[in-house]
């Protein structure tokens, strides 16, 4: 099988212009077939408070009402991720910026209310991505790239990034050899949360484990470690989690970031 | 050749929801291969007022400086392309929003500044369309929705929606039997402006001709027959223009609206 790329950024990229332009650069440099989510940044925040929408927090969790929906619809979906398409093309890229609802390529299902309503959210599974017209894309040299919008009955639904990265990742798996990149603001996954140098290279499931035992993960990274194992449980080949500016090693064989394996 | 539908719409059918959720449906159920071009509608101009973005002019000429770019970004490439996709793939219809930019689909040259600086404006030729990928797109049975947005160097330029129309119709020519329909507040050309039952229905160009010498048409109506003609010139089949909801008739052999031909 063909190896992928799936990566994602988030607001420490997108909101750093110079480790932005770097970073495209980079990718666009990247000769396999490659996908690219985004999160969204300070920008849609910005906007949204510019538009005298408040950000409606419910438990501490963020609520997406019909306001704000529109808000992420524009900021997500149109300005950052066709800024984003423009300037890979700019070097050599074709990207092609999506939704979910875009060729229905990630249908979701709104999130059921229960304790809390979280408004306009979408949840998603792998069984939800149409594999089969984004295999045709990759096949035609096209990269998608893919602001955090699903869609379900007619509507854009708010999805969280790292979520539509594991799942097109799940799903594409069954036609790639698919290595999930996670960009994030440390170089991987560390020994010692203090010392940017203790990168754990090589994470097979057998050292998780045993460091799991030993409480020897900070924090922080835990979220991340068990959405990383429940990728490659479901068939992902590798997870990879380390720096944005790190990414042409992290495409390579001799990783900077933290290669995570079944 | 395959027959293909090339359909633009504006202000008049996107501001009205009624009027819109009607189009819609017709759209998604046109059985050809087709595509949809949309304008922006009100919704950019009172989003710009919220952000306190003044529309610029230069001797009635509209500018998009950088703070305008990124209103119509969001607004024709978020907000109401992607409204448009998830909606119609509520309808059954397989639709994939786009900018110029996604896939190098429409490559333009900013606009020259020779009298006026209109800004971030993109002029477009039909050389300027990747006719290849989206070929490849419609045999796959998706269905393409085009913001007024082109690029070039890295920038989203706004363009005319009309004039991405008729480019997309003369690219594709080549490759179908292109049928290009611009959706209009009139039923079709008249014959007397204040009838709206005195519809031209076919309109050849020896008849254009001899009604032009006899000064028979409305000044509204010259342009886009001048546009109608200069794209007939340029290979597509046929321009129709009429009614957004006399959309079936306008797509079938017996049209409500005016048929243009060589």
């Amino acid at each position: 099988m063909d190896k992928l790329f799936i990566i994602k950024i988030g607001g420490n990229v997108l909101d750093n212009s110079d480790a932005l332009q770097f970073f495209l650069k980079e990718f666009a440099a990247v000769k396999s077939p490659k996908i690219l989510i985004h999160g969204g940044g300070k920008i849609a925040t910005k906007i949204g408070d510019q538009l005298g929408i408040e950000s409606k927090y419910v438990n501490g969790r963020r609520i997406t009402d019909a306001a704000t929906l529109d808000v992420v619809t524009m900021v997500y979906g149109g300005l950052v991720n066709k800024q984003l398409v423009a300037r890979l093309q700019d070097v050599g890229c074709n990207a092609m910026g999506f939704t979910g609802a875009d060729g229905n390529l990630m249908r979701a299902t709104k999130r059921p209310v229960k304790d809390i309503d979280y408004g306009f959210v979408g949840d998603i599974k792998s069984t939800g991505v149409n594999a089969d017209l984004l295999t045709v894309l990759l096949k035609h040299g096209v990269v998608p790239v893919f602001a955090p919008l699903t869609h379900a009955e007619g509507s854009i639904l708010n999805t969280n990034a790292d979520t539509i990265a594991s799942v097109l990742a799940v799903a594409l798996s069954e036609y790639f050899d698919v290595r999930l990149i996670f960009c994030f603001e440390k170089k991987g996954v560390l020994r010692d949360v203090n010392d940017n140098d203790s990168v754990i290279r090589h994470l097979p499931k057998s050292l998780y484990d045993d460091l799991l035992k030993q409480n020897a993960f900070f924090d922080g990274i835990l979220p991340k470690l068990e959405n990383a194992y429940s990728a490659i449980q479901a068939g992902v080949k590798e997870v990879l989690i380390g720096e944005a500016r790190d990414l042409v090693k992290n495409t390579g064989q001799q990783t900077d970031g933290t290669l995570i394996t079944a």
